[in-house]
């Protein structure tokens, strides 16, 4: 459900009927919902005194508000021995662009962020990028081999992987193209689109140190190769310091195993770098002294810049943010409270503070930041906002703890040009109509 | 997928062929998988040249070993708009413990935790425990009531909930039943049916003290009534200055609506408390001066004490911990390194520390604790052990930051008797023989 706001497909939601003003609260006790509560609260009294007597409920016209699940027996523990969402959340699923791509196999699934919590990504709305479809591996037949510079190449089987030290750890996890069409003036229209290839989790695994370690990896290498095993045999050149640090050969998510889009049975994570160098299926690494110049690193995923040139190996997704609701495609169904939400991170750190802007950054104000902030996590701010009518431009920018501040737009284009098609990090706005229309504009 | 060792049903997963030890290391080469390796490297650089030379893939008998999900196109993008588990995770849900409970509405399906990574409970795996059956709420029709010691009462739709201010917190669940069984000498065989009426989510609301503030509750007043709307009508006391502190409103869990069986649409988080008064399907909540003495306070989740009294409003969760894997069902498929790895938490603050024994208490050391620590929240812990064949007894003991320790079982028998039922945080321990079996015994 989205927060007090029509949901993306146009469809209405209840309108909402008290807010935390004083003077809307007095009003709730004299809405037709109420008085259809009040009947209810009657007849569940009713309800229970006719149980103790014997009545059967059908027999007490006082009880017609009494739904159905309070008066019946529910279904049985295990009924799903995995479970899934209310069939009333039927609209929160990941989704294709329409025509983004050429093929339904080398393309984008987008995570449906206006409807999202918190700072974790149920796994089942996980973005999804694939250059050659997603694959069901059979684990059992599925190796991991660490080849190159190093003493004795060593294959690892899962049984192997899973019997090594493991870490535990929540990182956030950004496509390089996030944000893409935003370089234009293609206006997306919901932040689903703008800002949904993105997630956070907690993922577990095995630290690629203590892997490339037993490998007796050359200490003056410089570079890893990572390679996948399904059909696209996606190859990326990893800097090796930086993956020392805090890589993770990972298993598992959220939890559980990864799931088969996710990479199942095994993933590189590479915290704070593009999603593209977390190679899903991953079967092999490769200890070298130079970047490899893969094809997806060659001709994709490299930045052309105004000169004309293109810039390469920007792997660290710097620092960005964005507010999921209200955003576009939303619309306010009423004056009053509104509680503004998003996400912000930092592919360098932490996140030290977000300030949000309702007039298109002539104003800020700090927002507050909810749980644990993590490195190269996602973290959720909240903040408050009352709405009365007037036309807004709701904006969010983040600070992160190397004192890097998330980029009005033309400051990036200016540097950047609008050609990039990656590693867009500029302040996001939507504008919010005194219709209560939210829609995606550029400022700025 | 297990930690190296078989699953609980029995079935043997493939043996390990490497681990941590020199020794063992050194063999990787030497065995056939490791044949089969090299020849599936060989297969797939073949493949790539019969791709450049526009050979069929099939003419190759070098590309045998390749296997199938390396040479196709996989699956398209959103195929599922809401993502599953690999089919070789069916072995990975939630299960009932057959006779338990008389009937499946009022009965329990118990979370796989020795298949489990981290400290976030997978949605889909988190335990049931229902006490008429769950039920599918129609959101739009759902309403929740403050009244009693209040000036205004109030009534919210759930768009008005949506709308307030939110928080988003990670902290555990934990059944106040859970490990129950083992009071007698029941030797419930796995983890799954001893610790499994346990999660750590996080969960987004509002902050249960907003909304009482606005409906003015009166100072004086020290309790809460938690009622939900299930046929059960299942209704718990609260202790207000607790619940003042931190409780929440909730209606988010792991980022998305709360799952039906978790109370969708809206449930009362209050941590560290037991999970009964985490009231589902949250319908009502009465200020009041005294507790309520329900049916599910008075007769149920009470402790009978050996002087034959009962325990009354037990409500926190006291620290407790338990190994994961391995575990009780589990088998050693070989000696070497084991990763001992398992859970934590305390219902009064933050997991200080976690010491690992595997010689039935007699020697403890540290474990490495996974990630950030949170207050009322799981803590994964990791311990490193080489396993050489002799018997052992694995054990993992937690200390809170109040400064209390768990107890070994026959220091909390010796004070509380084994007719409680309830609350039971004993030191668990895992019977490791020489064949590799794993089984759960009562020591101490």
């Amino acid at each position: 459900m989205p927060v007090g706001v029509s949901d993306q497909e146009g469809r209405l939601r209840p309108a909402p009927e008290s807010f935390l003003s004083e003077e809307l609260i007095s009003e709730i006790s004299h809405r037709g919902v109420d008085k259809g509560r009040r009947n209810l609260l009657r007849g569940s009294f009713a309800a229970a005194l006719a149980g103790a007597s014997g009545l059967a409920f059908g027999d007490d016209p006082n009880i017609v508000n009494v739904p159905e699940w309070s008066r019946s027996l529910g279904k049985p523990v295990a009924t799903n021995p995995y479970g899934k969402p209310s069939p009333f959340e039927a609209n929160t699923v990941r989704r294709q662009s329409p025509g983004l791509t050429q093929t339904d196999q080398a393309s984008v699934a987008f995570t449906p962020l206006q409807n999202l919590f918190g700072c974790i990504t149920p796994s089942g709305l996980h973005f999804e990028r694939h250059h050659q479809g997603w694959v069901d591996i059979d684990p059992r037949r599925h190796r991991l081999m660490i080849n190159g510079l190093v003493k004795e190449p060593l294959v690892f089987t899962m049984a192997d992987l899973l019997r090594m030290p493991s870490v535990s750890r929540m990182h956030f996890l950004e496509c390089g193209a996030n944000t893409a069409l935003e370089w234009g003036n293609s206006a997306v229209p919901t932040v689903q689109y703008t800002h949904g290839m993105l997630s956070g989790s907690e993922w577990t695994g095995v630290p690629l140190s203590l892997l490339l370690e037993r490998a007796g990896y050359d200490r003056d290498a410089s570079y890893l190769l990572a390679e996948g095993a399904d059909g696209s045999g996606m190859t990326r050149t990893i800097n090796l310091a930086g993956a020392l640090e805090d890589a993770i050969v990972a298993y598992g998510q959220n939890g559980e195993m990864l799931r088969p889009e996710q990479g199942y049975p095994l993933r590189l994570v590479v915290p704070g770098v593009q999603g593209v160098s977390w190679v899903k299926w991953l079967r092999r690494l490769e200890v070298g002294n130079k970047p490899y110049a893969t094809k997806d690193e060659a001709s994709h995923y490299v930045d052309l810049m105004p000169n004309g040139q293109l810039r390469q190996y920007t792997a660290i997704q710097e620092a960005k943010s964005v507010i999921t609701a209200p955003s576009g495609g939303q619309k306010l169904l009423s004056q009053g409270y509104y509680c503004i939400t998003g996400l912000a991170w930092s592919g360098r750190g932490s996140v030290r503070k977000v300030e949000v802007s309702v007039d298109g950054g002539r104003n800020w104000q700090g927002a507050r930041l909810e749980g644990q902030v993590s490195s190269k996590m996602l973290t959720r701010f909240n903040f408050d906002w009352v709405w009365r009518g007037e036309p807004a431009l709701l904006q969010s920018r983040v600070s992160d703890d190397t004192g890097y501040i998330q980029p009005q737009r033309a400051a990036l284009v200016a540097e950047r040009g609008t050609r990039s098609i990656y590693h867009n990090n500029a302040i996001q706005t939507w504008r919010v109509s005194p219709s209560g229309e939210v829609d995606n504009v550029q400022v700025g």
